[in-house]
């Protein structure tokens, strides 16, 4: 059944990246979409994406335009083109974690055949995949780089809960080991993405456009962070401040808040990792780090001083935490910094519930599962923190939300969703 | 000749701010221009404005149209509104420099009577107004504030040779020391800013909206000029990293420079002036500052490698620097950072020659002046550097540039104002 055939595609790791693109790519090409883990293979044979970015019926439909999910490693054989989409998060230490990406790699190189390529998609540090991942793939197979097989890079840039923005209608960078496999890897990614390529110079350069694009965001975020925390303690409104330099025509229009998700709190230590390894400490993008995970802790502080103002003791008060996820709308918790304050307000002994409709019980470790509830009560809560915005809460609206809370509750909108309601604090 | 008028408006300095406000001002209001610098009011009054913002034609209708031009203090006495527009540099040792707003806070404060109103144009730190600008007028005149007499704060917002965002295009924030003096200021300015204006709720909140857009500049291109060292580290051409992650749509087209003027690298330091008075370490915009500050010294470093690269002895090299202003199709030098890099190359025995047709002799101290030329000679540098996207330096084209050097010549085209032309170096 899985005979060879020209251009066979597999694609290696179906999360976020890799799913759309098996789905895209199979209009065109025989894909074979691969993922080690067995619960997302039975899910996606059965129509469900739980991270809610595919519909059902477009799953249905690859499904019957012959895309094949599975987790077993033959069927990825004899493949011409392998695209590699695991996750590259980091340790407790922030240094890299490559066990994904280094696995995958060895998977694709006891496979690989001659005039194989293999794309990667997954956010890398400049050099990463000629310096660790190439060498991973000449051992695996034996064969030569350049001249038997080839590799390119091409940057995912979902962006998750953002359907302006999906695969097809962001331009892609692409970029191949020799001019010639970047032309074809380009046309390639073309016959796709309808928004258009760009064919980078060089993997490295691919790379590094890469992983300063979120880089960017990320300081930016960090500025305005610092801000808020200059402000609070000038005793200035920030979001006053913020709305008065908006008025500037080139005043970019960020907002201070909890940085979390698998990218934007990551990739910056990607870069780190190669800038110091090459003596170079890369002291804005490591002071705009600190900042950003110093947030919750802040947060905290925040709280804590408001309902000293009115009086509200901390130990057993009753706080509302409203959205869980790292972003709005969409149900990814990795590295969701809202678990920060939730675990500092346990701490001190407050009594918290949890309110997301868009995730459900199992998503959580059993040290927050339990503070997990269906629906807030009625007149309950002596603090109500909304640290999403999630549509589901803009539509509950302000009336709604301030009956959750008791008569004197002090209600926290990180994210200013119900704009100029001077009775809610901001970040 | 000088009668008691409804509505006289004095403004006190005539520089980049006070000029085209007091022109501007006129056309509603009997204004009266004033600065200390005796060779400025002389200028004025011969329709000459040397900083190049206002065409002599303006200046003459203005001063037909009974504008008065003067260093005499008597006769900006008997004012309803006093306009301060003096500059707030920082000492060497980066602190703020009162000095200007201070005396003419105090010239103000000596002449203030009942109901007049106090309006600060100036870039300052949040609070300054009134912690230190609003005891000395109470002091100098004996008057009781918000009740006798009144301020407000109306940051500029001047883009020194940005012609599309002039004074009367850019909307303008106002504010005042009480909501009734709010709305009077408003009113004032809204009459001749056709862009709108924007009154802020506070004189602090303003204050600081101003301090903050030039910050978010100055962050966001020490953050380029981060990524320029690391990858000229990691050996990776920046200027294609940066082309290829413009292409992502919120990719933000900051590029990695010489940061200098009065305004970028100056404001941020008010700011974080006063973050260190609450105790507030601001590690984002300091190091942000550093990197800013550095980057003379990295041009230089990678000068010298280019130089060694292709084996160009150093010293006695003739070098070329064309460009001096600290930003293109001005005539303004302060705070320019290629100062740093002429000293430096001075110290190394290089031979520089400078060429900017915008300035002229007079403008630069004794040390730089007499390496001013009036035109490039031909076949003579080893090194041209190319520091400010000039229109004339455009307009002399690459042929005619690349003509100035030596056959093996280095060009450095920091503002990358010829694209995609690979034998200029850029940042």
């Amino acid at each position: 059944m899985y005979l060879r055939k020209k251009n066979k595609i597999s694609i290696i790791g179906l999360g976020y990246v890799g799913l759309p693109l098996a789905i895209e790519f199979n209009k065109y090409h025989n894909v074979i979409g691969y993922d080690i883990n067995q619960q997302r293979i039975f899910d996606l044979n059965n129509f469900l994406d739980i991270n809610n970015e595919m519909r059902s019926i477009n799953i249905k439909k690859a499904i019957r335009n012959n895309l094949i999910f599975t987790n077993d490693e033959s069927k990825i054989s004899n493949s011409s083109i392998y695209i590699i989409t695991v996750p590259t998060p980091i340790y407790k230490n922030k240094k890299p974690n490559l066990t994904a990406i280094k696995n995958s790699t060895k998977l694709v190189g006891n496979l690989l055949e001659k005039n194989n390529i293999v794309i990667y998609e997954s956010t890398v540090y400049p050099g990463l995949i000629e310096e660790i991942c190439v060498p991973i793939l000449r051992k695996q197979s034996g064969l030569k780089y350049n001249l038997d097989f080839f590799c390119g890079y091409s940057p995912e840039r979902i962006n998750p809960g953002d359907t302006n923005h999906s695969l097809k209608n962001i331009v892609k960078i692409t970029s191949g080991s020799n001019s010639f496999i970047a032309s074809k890897i380009d046309k390639l990614y073309k016959k796709i993405i309808k928004a258009g390529t760009y064919k980078a110079s060089s993997i490295k350069v691919a790379e590094a456009a890469k992983v300063i694009e979120n880089t960017q965001r990320d300081i930016n975020i960090a500025f305005m962070n610092e801000l808020a925390k200059i402000f609070y303690k000038l005793n200035i409104d920030s979001n006053e401040v913020f709305k008065a330099a908006n008025t500037k025509w080139n005043f970019l229009n960020f907002k201070p808040g909890l940085v979390g998700g698998h990218c934007i709190g990551v990739d910056p230590y990607y870069l780190t990792f190669q800038a110091k390894k090459v003596g170079f400490n890369p002291d804005i993008i490591l002071s705009g780090r600190k900042v950003n995970d110093s947030m919750g802790i802040y947060l905290v502080q925040k709280l804590i001083s408001e309902m000293k103002k009115r009086k509200i003791t901390l130990v057993k008060s009753r706080i509302l935490i409203m959205g869980l996820t790292f972003k709005e709308n969409c149900s990814d918790i990795r590295n969701s910094k809202i678990f920060d304050v939730i675990s500092k307000l346990i701490k001190l002994n407050c009594k918290v519930e949890l309110f997301d409709p868009l995730i459900s019980k199992n998503f959580l470790i059993k040290k927050y599962s339990r503070y997990l509830i269906k629906f807030p009560k009625l007149n309950s809560y002596n603090v109500i923190l909304i640290a999403v915005s999630h549509s589901v809460f803009i539509k509950l609206g302000k009336k709604k939300i301030i009956s959750f809370g008791k008569k004197n509750v002090i209600i926290f909108d990180l994210k200013n969703i119900f704009k100029n309601e001077k009775l809610f604090i901001n970040f």
